[in-house]
């Protein structure tokens, strides 16, 4: 881990927002620049390129947008979606009907194509919906409430045959997972900054392709959204071009921050980060099946950055993440909804993805379950070795 | 001031965003909580208390949005304005141009009462336009290309008669000069972060009235926008109610820094911080007049938080501008649009309507437009004496 010490109160170990790195805290506090000032340019022109390198893709229309969690999808459909589209939509999880609800509230014509919480939905299932006539596929790469990663083969291919936009929500996985966006044929995707990233929340980072953008420009009446109007924004993140106009006074101390965390995660390198991702959710998924937490997520569709696991029966489950938080200091997520009462979300990303917050949460739940620490200590060792 | 210190460099003048005070950027930096913890529920909870006394209003529905300017209202237009409204919009700026393209955007029907940049619209003229059917009315109270406070009073009670709503976008006012959302009978208002509260940019405060929220209430449809759902805002932003749910992830060190800019608001009190913007706007007034620039706004409709003066005739205004950002580290705002080349802004906002800053200002102006500075800086000290 190259990103500098976890912070020692709170251990966010939830679903999100992630700790930040030292150096990303300081950007926040450095003193800001005008939006206009060519050393600020500079920074959003390298956000912007450090962006790409963290999607894989070369789409020139990559950027953060101005807002928090579910600003980037509300981007794509204020510019990509047309009222009366057929948007085939998978839902497997809070963020799929979050999707599907918001989907609905712009005029489409969704078709919904699910699964059981806690599993991946049957790509021949959105292969078939895609099939029968539709304007745009919308997945979500990784429900944080489950923990299960949906498989994305050969969706972005069906999509080219029925001319539908292939639009993925990868809040959860962008810089923890691997997501190669040209490669996979993605034409539109949208995540966040508080995740994998390491940055702090009120970003929206999204890239769209020239698929989607021609979508856009064919359009014949404007949006209905000024605010998400790609066109103004695009105008701002013009990639130093003369013509750069303000549509709106730039985040500039979130910029900044995001500038330094997409530096860090470039630094490590993406395969890399990657990789150790999928080796901290092994590890901290062994070392609490010691103390009797086991996996939503089956083999194969695991999501790296958060491991969701079952609350054993007969657990008070408040009282157990109370203590974690009083005594032990460390937050962990429950499970929403449905999930209720039944579910722990582990954060196993950025600076999470780590042994050292890793053995202070396994010593813990050890604790508060009635188990010995020093064996799911020994597995969680054990995994960091393999 | 009551603020600390104004960062030496650089100095931004301009239109925003204004340079933060110390505590502000501390919070920035600081270990943040998780968005559930009780810790930040209770700055949620104080932060709205704040807001309320800054919009001095008692209205539930008092938040910061998560968005930067122009988010405000983009949420009042989603959840306030239905397809086919008859809006009457305020136009006499960009301000006010982009509120108007923003209402047609969401399919009103907008009828446009203007005035020529640089001066107030007639309150005659609004009042009639209102009288002709309208389901809103929208106004800009401080438009920063062209320096003018449009007055407000007797729209509220136009609006009353016609069952119409009255919206008012307070961006370059909110802490700097005086409204009143109760007593003026304002429906709904919305504002920034970063001009007069001296917070970072990335949040958009607004508040809305019971008449306002009614309307939505009464509406057969959801409105467009998920991530503008005001419902859904709500719910997150529940006054420390049992049923807080995340609606999405907020900009948890934004809010931190915001909460500590309205405390500082707070603790100046509101009339005197009212008052210090009138002092430090007629000082600078009288100061620059010195060097020949003229305030584009006539008495009674100057905008306190910020100065836009003409260019004297045959200046080489790029040159000048630059100069002040290279030569003497100050960055002031050239006009927008048709302004361009031929208005200067400056800001009077936060910390920056204080005199120390403004005696840079005005030295570096005098420098650079060939007069003495001590003149001018004789002028802005008289101006600080009155």
């Amino acid at each position: 881990m190259s990103e500098g010490a976890v912070p020692a109160e709170p251990l966010l170990l939830g679903t999100g927002p992630s700790p930040l790195a030292d150096s990303v805290r300081e950007r926040l506090a450095a003193p800001a620049p005008s939006p206009m000032d060519p050393a600020f340019t500079t920074v959003m022109d390298e956000t912007q390129a450090l962006l790409r390198d963290a999607f894989a893709t070369r789409a020139r229309a990559t950027l953060p947008v101005t807002g928090s969690s579910g600003a980037g999808m509300e981007t794509v459909i204020a510019n990509f979606v047309d009222p009366g589209d057929r948007v085939v939509c998978g839902v497997a999880g809070p963020l799929g009907e979050r999707l599907a609800a918001a989907m609905v509230r712009a005029g489409a014509d969704v078709i919904r194509v699910e699964a059981p919480w806690g599993r991946a939905i049957a790509l021949e299932e959105l292969v078939e919906a895609v099939g029968k006539q539709c304007d745009v596929l919308a997945v979500v790469h990784g429900e944080h409430a489950t923990g299960v990663c949906q498989p994305l083969d050969g969706l972005g291919e069906a999509c080219r045959e029925q001319e539908a936009l292939f639009v993925v929500d990868c809040g959860l996985t962008l810089g923890g997972q691997p997501l190669r966006v040209d490669e996979q044929l993605v034409d539109a995707a949208v995540s966040v900054t508080h995740a994998c990233l390491g940055a702090p929340p009120g970003l929206a980072p999204i890239t769209a392709g020239d698929r989607a953008l021609r979508k856009l420009e064919r359009r014949v009446r404007p949006g209905r959204s000024w605010y998400f109007d790609l066109i103004g924004i695009l105008a701002q993140w013009t990639d130093g071009g003369p013509g750069r106009t303000l549509h709106h006074t730039p985040p500039v101390q979130l910029i900044l921050a995001l500038h330094e965390a997409l530096r860090l995660v470039h630094d490590e390198w993406l395969p890399t980060r990657w990789e150790r991702h999928r080796r901290a959710h092994a590890a901290l998924r062994d070392a609490v099946a010691v103390v009797g937490l086991e996996r939503l997520a089956p083999d194969g569709e695991e999501l790296r950055p958060v491991l969701a696991v079952r609350v054993p029966d007969g657990t008070d489950e408040q009282a157990v993440r109370r203590r974690l938080r009083t005594v032990h200091g460390i937050e962990i997520a429950p499970g929403p909804g449905p999930l209720a009462g039944r579910v722990w979300i582990f954060s196993v990303m950025g600076l999470t993805a780590a042994r050292e917050p890793q053995e202070r949460l396994v010593a813990a739940l050890a604790t508060e379950l009635g188990h010995d620490p020093a064996d799911a200590l020994a597995a969680l060792a054990e995994g960091w070795r393999a």
